[in-house]
């Protein structure tokens, strides 16, 4: 590992928490060079909800690229593309009655958060943007003026403005009630708060530490933005395709979001790859007004159809992920009773879940010891004070059994320790 | 078509010129659905150096994916990345003695821009970074700042702030000193110019017309950083790995800048990946404090080593690239010489090369005939008034003599009309 | 008053409202060129809490200026100026044990403001001030962005930043405990909310209608501060010179803030003066680092040193404005009640006092019936649904009364008039 | 002087080079405490250009003050204000074919600037207003971002935007046409630069250190503003009110700026007041859209209409100015040519005179020098390299005969002393 401390920046940072070296991976199983297997309830941070290397994904892939097809297309159309975006279509979009445009605005998700941003600007003609506490978005300078942690904001090195932070569902404990601080700003002309252009917002904030939007506060949302003629932008990169049980992880709550941006798991197999969408009515960009050299990513088309076909086109994979959901989120709970000393509470929707401990290093305590039993779990929030779960959805029920198993027994070994001082 | 028309952004753009859907690719050609053959002077915008779908790199990354290998690994540490890692550092620092410490800061150019922008800042404690007129570095908001381009600018739906435009070279037709301006500004501490963080540059323009800046003042501009302790960021994403001859572009001037940036054809093969290099000191990166999700594309890096590997151990590919440089920059420049009445200019370096005309029209009809001949040329510059030539450096002579022959006959066919008006 | 029509621009506000032309003023009337007298209680928005041409001030400024002593002397040293801060030292600091510097910033309330949000941010290295809803602090491009005004915002031209909005006392009616959203944003690094540089509130917004900030969330604020390493400014501009009772608005808080800005009423006749007061670890200024021309104007120094000496040697004007305050208070509360169908409210501390009304419009009817009536009341708030009652501090109990009475009469003749629509 | 020192800001500045406590002044002679008089060149940085207690102007002030008139009206309509513009109206605006608006923006001339680039952002809806190398518009936050002074902008806290600083005429020494870099810029859709709202200049900059703009440069800009739809502002606080000879220092140059302000030498008296001027179609503002306390000081309007009527109702005050002003210029290119070996060169326009020393510490070397002597003048440029010289327009031939052979005695007793190292 010698080359990677004399050359990689010290930017790094899950390496230092998981210090091996990774090799192949299979599913939900990963192996290091030294043949170590790891359970793998990170999945690239939601970038792997179908696994690593699905078989019907990667036949895919191979066919697709050793039959020399194009791979770098720029924005120019290809077989590939027409393929993903006629089965985005017929499997994802038209199902839920969605009249979205679709925009590759890059490989990134910060591509998808940063098109979101100037379209809605465009589109209003105003500048702010409401983001919520704990909220992530990413790095790139717009994306980070939404985001939430302090660390992260400091390293633009410039001040981040055109954006205000509101409280998240729950964020003050329950005592005021939803919404009362943001309507009460928009109401008031003399509140200081510029009238926005658009408010985004994850429905289970994830690198947030897994904080779950209730279905009312969502509603409360989109019906507080559509009474004050603000865009709703949801942030699905992390908790789309699957991840809380629906594609979308806005559909329980019957709400229709004006944008959407995906990520992550949208091309399935752990390839760069990003959308933006958004109502017809909204699409006022100019030819070339946001462009890139990534927008044309074919092998991740290639794969990103092959997961909507082999998962989404009836809904035994939504129920599925659904019913694991339910043995995680219960598991979780028992395990919150468990180290309730160490002020545990269990959270989660789908199979996004976490275990948060109110005792300072216990989380990270925790995945440390996972990781020495083989199982890979990241912790997250504000202080790194959770443990969160992001399995693969196709984790089988015995891998997830033993999956929280491994997590129970290092918190026992962990966070039982008395704290001291 | 129709599905891309009813489900695609308005914002697709190259698709408008070249109205076709491509399929499949090798080397120097790329083929659309009916079988129609094109030169693709194009290569993904300096995407694909070494042409499409080279079986080098593709039996390399056919093996990796074929065996299970990691795919998408976040910034822990994975064997190809530790293979990129030790060849980049073998084959392309040490040779050129260069002690960069490399960054992995998201799988697109503008990652690798807005990284560079924000450790400059974090590094100087300033805000501002001075950019050039018809730079072009990317479509986030940090990136976007440093761009010229108006139309892509006015995107933004914010004022972009934090930067400084001043003269590329030659700029001003030598009716001025180089950097008078700028060297001015920076002495008078009544200038209005607040001291900058970093000079943003590239030392061909790609987007801004192929514009390129002569060796002296590339060591004028780095001498001038040096003398007021502004950091020189080298954005070679699109004249590196190879384009102008040399893997840097900058190698020519004998400059260091503090910062490179590379993507494009920095995995080989048209896949998404990017870094961020610099001087060992300006590693002052907390740990995450710039993260992502795409940082560790390994099929990326496995493709990357391959190139490396294959081009870039000996000489021979820089060399190459060179003599073949130089028969299209001869061939340019008689046809500039040809359509001086249309203020035709030959412009370029290596196998960047550019017809720039005064005519308004001439490039983008240039262009279109060229597409209709089964040539794939893109037009830039602020105007479209330039016809642009990125050729895949693997291309050969006789596919080069054949590119650059469309090119004239399509001049004839459309240039050479009187002009109206 | 064609002129007027005719050059001034028609950002002119006031002067709308009463439309006629003023002449003479002696103590709290003032007359128009016809002679009608009017009773003032506009006091030139707190700018004259002494009154009209004060007699004692009148004298001093007269003798100053028959004697050709210097008018103008920029921040060179006069003898105006000494005699002005050996007193404003002995009358004011010293007694409050105030170990305050002063800052002559400008001869605006706007130049305070901007010297002290400036000097927050040096100071701190931080760029984010809070402010609060409702608040009112200048036109200038600093002041403006603290500033809560939606109209007042929006004639910047350029979006305003460096700043937060938060909820002023009981802005949310009780619903949320005080300073809970704040704290929160603070004390979570995952907030979006940047380290603050400084807080700047009024204890008694005017601008904003005479919003009371009560002592207990004064002192909460100055806790909070002190708690979190934030600079408190207090804005005491209006409210400031004894409006409230004690020469500083924040005095029956107990609390010492670390910056104080003060205008209107500091030269006691109506003359442009302002002063910022700042602790003295705070004074990190370099020699000339904030200039400007208006910063030694002589006869306010006069007139202000003239004010001190007369009003404030003692505490009797201090018992005296309780006692009118008092009056006042009472009768407001009374007349909320009489209106109280119209939602009538009334609000203030000391001689700064208000009228609320939820019925629309029912402020400007008042107000503009009792102009009718002889009585200048100005309306506030962010809808001007507050008739706002500033009445010089030297007015007598009967002039109270009947301007009270007007008050009275006008609402009877305007708001009992059962609304329409 | 001890009080000073221990409650005066640090930030205080010209009493550092004249320490000593003036007391009273008459025409162009100001006297400390002890009676030392002193010639002023100083002028209250060109606030007193009719000079101190001009005795026309002191009389009508006295009686207006002694009849009880309204001093402080806010911006309700009052005799004095009708006064003033009625009289500016019949003896600046109308012989000049100006037709122009009149907004009373707040005392000081940063008022001023604040509301000329406030109107300039909303009336084109642009942002970026450019402003010159050595420009000086104040020190409010908006005004601060066009001013080039970098200690003074540093001040800010946070970075200055919406502005780019372009070169002022003959910045670079002849060295490059006049007006290429800007033109380029604007013709360029490339370039960088943000389409501007406005242009603001100084016709001879000020505190820039008497940078005389050419006519033939100032009609260039002119004619460039109105080629590229942009707004041009002539701030004219120092230069205005006859420094450089007829009214407006524009006048010359045969321009009509879209925008003017006026400040210091407006009341005459060196009392607070300040004008924003702008051509009738630009008056877009609401009603009370820029407000501020001190909008309406009666005093100064009435010593500013007493000073029109005084100086400006024929042509025989300019002719004066003029004349003597070709005296002051002719006598500073001679002291140029004596002190050349010091790098001296004698810059002016009108009363507005300069010598500028190469040799660093020469000007203040003299200033200090003259001060010792009897006369003040003050230094101004970025590195207070020059002696900068603004007599009172009212100065007699005698006494800047007087004053120009005590800065030649002071230049003789420094000057000429060998420079060490």
């Amino acid at each position: 590992m010698e080359i990677f401390e004399r050359l990689e920046s010290e930017v790094r940072g899950y390496c230092r928490d998981w210090p091996t070296v990774f090799d192949e991976a299979r599913g939900s199983h990963i192996y290091d060079e030294s043949g170590t297997q790891y359970l793998d309830f990170f999945a690239g941070a939601g970038s792997l909800n179908y696994g690593h290397n699905n078989p019907e994904l990667k036949s895919k892939l191979l066919d697709y690229l050793v039959g020399d097809s194009v791979v770098h297309s720029l924005d120019t159309y290809s077989t590939a593309k027409r393929e993903f975006l006629a089965t985005f279509d017929e499997v994802v979009l038209q199902p839920r009655g969605l009249d979205y445009k679709v925009q590759f605005p890059g490989p990134a998700g910060n591509n998808a958060v940063e098109a979101a941003l100037k379209l809605a600007r465009k589109y209003t003609g105003r500048d702010t943007v409401i983001s919520f506490t704990n909220g992530f978005h990413g790095m790139t300078l717009g994306a980070l003026s939404v985001t939430g942690n302090s660390m992260k904001r400091s390293g633009a090195g410039v001040p981040l403005g055109h954006a205000a932070t509101m409280p998240f569902d729950n964020y003050m404990d329950g005592q005021t009630p939803d919404f009362l601080w943001l309507r009460s700003l928009l109401e008031d002309s003399g509140s200081g708060l510029d009238k926005p252009a658009a408010v985004i917002v994850e429905t289970v904030q994830g690198e947030g530490g897994i904080n779950v939007a209730s279905t009312e506060w969502l509603r409360g949302l989109a019906d507080l933005c559509q009474e004050y003629g603000i865009l709703l932008i949801v942030d699905d990169i992390q908790m789309g395709c699957g991840r809380t049980g629906p594609f979308f992880s806005f559909e329980h709550a019957g709400i229709t979001p004006d944008i959407v941006t995906l990520s992550k798991s949208i091309s399935g197999y752990g390839l760069p790859m990003a959308l933006t969408l958004f109502k017809r009515e909204l699409d006022v960009w100019d030819p070339g007004e946001h462009n890139g050299t990534f927008r044309g990513p074919n092998p991740s088309f290639v794969t990103g159809t092959a997961a909507l076909n082999t998962f989404w086109r009836d809904g035994e994979f939504q129920r599925a992920t659904e019913a694991k959901g339910e043995i995680m989120q219960k598991r979780l709970a028992e395990l919150a009773e468990e180290f309730a000393e160490a002020g545990a509470v269990a959270r989660g929707r789908g199979m996004a879940g976490a275990l948060a401990f109110e005792r300072e290093g216990a989380a990270e305590a925790l995945s440390a010891e996972a990781f020495r039993r083989g199982l890979l779990v990241e912790t997250a929030g504000p202080n790194d004070e959770v443990v969160k779960l992001l399995p693969p959805l196709t984790t089988s029920e015995q891998e997830l059994e033993r999956g929280l198993e491994i997590i129970a027994e290092s918190a026992r070994a962990t966070v039982k320790i008395p704290q001291l001082a």
